[in-house]
């Protein structure tokens, strides 16, 4: 917020600055947004060519809506996120707000044009006033990649769909390994109830939960009692349930688990999670999919599956400060979200004047992160040098805070094996080439 | 303004609206701005396709730039137009503005990295506060495509590339025929000096003159005296020159001319103009390219060629109240311009710290016009009714107020002519078909 309050003083005081003849102009972008030079629009094409593909594959049509919508359109449907959402100045007019999603515009789209059944996909930018951390791949204007399916199918179908779509996608960017979380908002609202949360603290409860993948328990749980009321033994139920992760298998156990099954919201959730693995085989996408009670995604407008992708893979993206920050090395170190979505069945309705409800399900690709992975690989793959000395290499490494140097000389061709090099220490050890990637790997991975 | 003022107290009132315990929407899209439905999505694919073809065709590179920019950097750059910015609210943070076109955030582009030589294109969307007619394709939320050419270059070849390039688009899209009007800003500013305008009234009355496309001299003049405060002799011997257009005879009869030559300015304009069409001549475009002396360009940043480019088929583009209000019929009636562009030589200067120049050249491409009459284009193509009877057709044409209505049967064929029916008035005549080009041309182009 001091920074924020800087740059506009220091935009102020260049307005005003003029009495030494000279205009002073602050040349930058806006917080939180970058210009594309032509390299990385060379790699954005590329990246949505293959999504578009896979969107194309499955049968979807685009449309487009405009950056901005009626205030009023956006009222409503974010929850706490809400005061994320850019206004526009009121220079006379209608009161405007650039979009935060796709969804919400889709969904004005639908009922507007009376349209009860459409698969469509939608590339455009978002607009959020979120604290930007921009070497990660989070900005304030943020391209969204989004397919959705609107109309009444039979049960878990569409919802399939999407998440094969995520698969097929996350699998052709080829950029390591992932996982899909895969939640049901009934199921948390299920938990909720039968772990004693009074009703009107159902969503504010979930927003606390959806924080779970960047605080650890304790202070969620601290979020639930302190700041939000909830009792401490309520708080320590939820604690229990959202630790669980597993397949079908722990949607049986739920099902039959004594609390839960009281709970007739939870096993309508349970059992359509049920259903969805079910489909899930027969795509061949189980491996990659989990159910995680501990999933909750912000916005307020899902009704039922909801789900998220991360990429399961550390140090694909620079996570340095974290790691100086001495946080505990784990297993997989989530690089954060890579794709969301779920279902929202209510949303349409809100929008048509008789309150006539059209079933959607969707999937969203948050492609800024996967740009940030293709960038730095672009930018390694090669070096203008004709001839270049190892020193100025293993400086250039030093300098753009690359860790690892696989140093392949003579006498390494020679003896199998590739000398590894810590950029940070300076220390050099021989691993044979069998042992190379899971070495690579290991280093990379710890803190 | 009290359409806006009374779809404000709408949205107000819908927002307070909640006794009868329903929520009520206003469901539209902002004013001025549209959805694109997937048949849309696709014409405008198409047409981005012929565009980018041909400006990678020249060589460029492509770049995007935020949606947004600081105000500070639009501030200065668009002359009168600057009240049509769309200011964002001050929600904290900087003060910032949609782009009102592509120019400045490309010349800030320029400076932030820079960077003096480049060829590249953008294809993106601008927001003015403009009155829409969206029959027309004038929209608040439009897309520019526009081609610039950065670097120091010998005189007037990059400015031909741009009018090639210009010919070439509007050739490829098949949009029936056009004029390229080319004037330079020198020679407006010389033309107003020799004219005896006060040097601190250039710009204002440039911004008058800008007006000619849409209002009589009469009305022009009376807004430089009675608004402007000009001298009625000045504004006469203004309304002289911007009567005259030519081509290279032009430019070397007025390097001629007593009052004119006076101006050094004038004379550097002129000689480029000059020049400029020997190049046109080896490109083989003069066909199309007119010197026009009343050509403005109300943007401030303009600094020598400047052109615009107008369809000169009327009917191609629905013109149904200026023909009912009784204009009066003209040979060929401009549909509006499609494109326009020019040399803005001193624009990245006034981004650098250093004021160190890049000189610049550029044209940008309309394109909301273009897809207006490729939608209308593509609505007449099929009739999707398998056995369609003649009054049907009749009344179809009647209901959406196309214009004539060419019946071919077999009298018709027989005899080697079309029957030509006239919506409005039902009349019916038979045409050669030799002559039947020539007739609807006739007919569409007069009031």
């Amino acid at each position: 917020q001091i920074d924020e309050e800087v740059s506009k003083l220091l935009q102020l005081k260049a307005q005003l600055g003029g009495d030494d003849g000279k205009h002073q102009f602050v040349l930058k972008t806006a917080k939180g947004t970058r210009d594309y030079n032509p390299k990385q629009m060379a790699i954005r094409e590329k990246v949505f060519n293959t999504i578009i593909g896979c969107f194309k594959r499955h049968g979807a049509e685009t449309i487009d809506t405009p950056v901005f919508e009626l205030k009023e359109t956006l009222t409503g449907k974010y929850g706490e996120d809400s005061k994320l959402i850019y206004d526009l100045k009121d220079q006379g007019g209608e009161l405007l707000s650039l979009r935060y999603d796709l969804t919400v515009p889709f969904a004005r789209y639908l009922a507007m044009n009376k349209i009860t059944n459409i698969k469509r996909y939608h590339i455009a930018k978002v607009y959020r006033r979120d604290n930007p951390a921009m070497t990660r791949g989070r900005y304030r204007e943020f391209y969204q990649c989004d397919f959705d399916i609107a109309g009444q199918y039979d049960a878990m179908i569409p919802d399939a769909e999407c998440l094969k779509i995520v698969h097929e996608i996350l699998s052709e960017l080829d950029l390591g390994d992932f996982r899909i979380k895969v939640n049901d908002r009934r199921i948390l609202d299920g938990m909720f109830a039968v772990c004693g949360v009074p009703d009107d603290k159902f969503r504010t409860i979930c927003s606390t939960v959806d924080k779970l993948d960047k605080m650890p328990w304790e202070e969620v749980k601290k979020e639930m009692v302190n700041e939000k009321g909830l009792s401490e033994e309520a708080a320590d139920q939820i604690g229990e349930y959202v630790s669980m992760q597993g397949g079908m298998d722990l949607a049986e156990r739920l099902l039959q688990d004594q609390k839960m099954s009281q709970s007739k919201q939870a096993c309508a959730g349970l059992s359509d999670i049920k259903l969805l693995f079910s489909y899930l085989q027969l795509f061949q996408v189980t491996d990659k999919v989990v159910f995680d009670l501990s999933l909750a995604r912000g916005l307020d407008y899902y009704t039922g599956i909801i789900y998220e992708a991360v990429l399961t893979q550390a140090g694909v993206a620079p996570v340095t400060t974290e790691a100086q920050n001495g946080a505990a090395a784990e297993e997989s170190v989530s690089v954060g979200s890579v794709a969301g979505g779920g279902r929202y069945d209510g949303l349409v309705g809100m929008f048509d004047p008789k309150g006539r409800k059209v079933p959607c399900v969707g999937v969203s690709i948050g492609i800024e992160r996967v740009f940030s992975i293709m960038e730095q690989k672009a930018e390694a793959e090669v070096m203008y040098k004709k001839n270049p000395k190892l020193l100025s290499q293993l400086q250039h490494c030093e300098e753009s805070g690359i860790p690892l140097v696989a140093i392949l000389g003579e006498q390494e061709l020679k003896d199998g094996v590739v000398k590894l090099r810590v950029v940070a220490t300076r220390e050099e050890v021989d691993i044979s080439r069998a042992d190379l990637i899971d070495e690579v790997r290991r280093r990379t991975s710890a803190a």
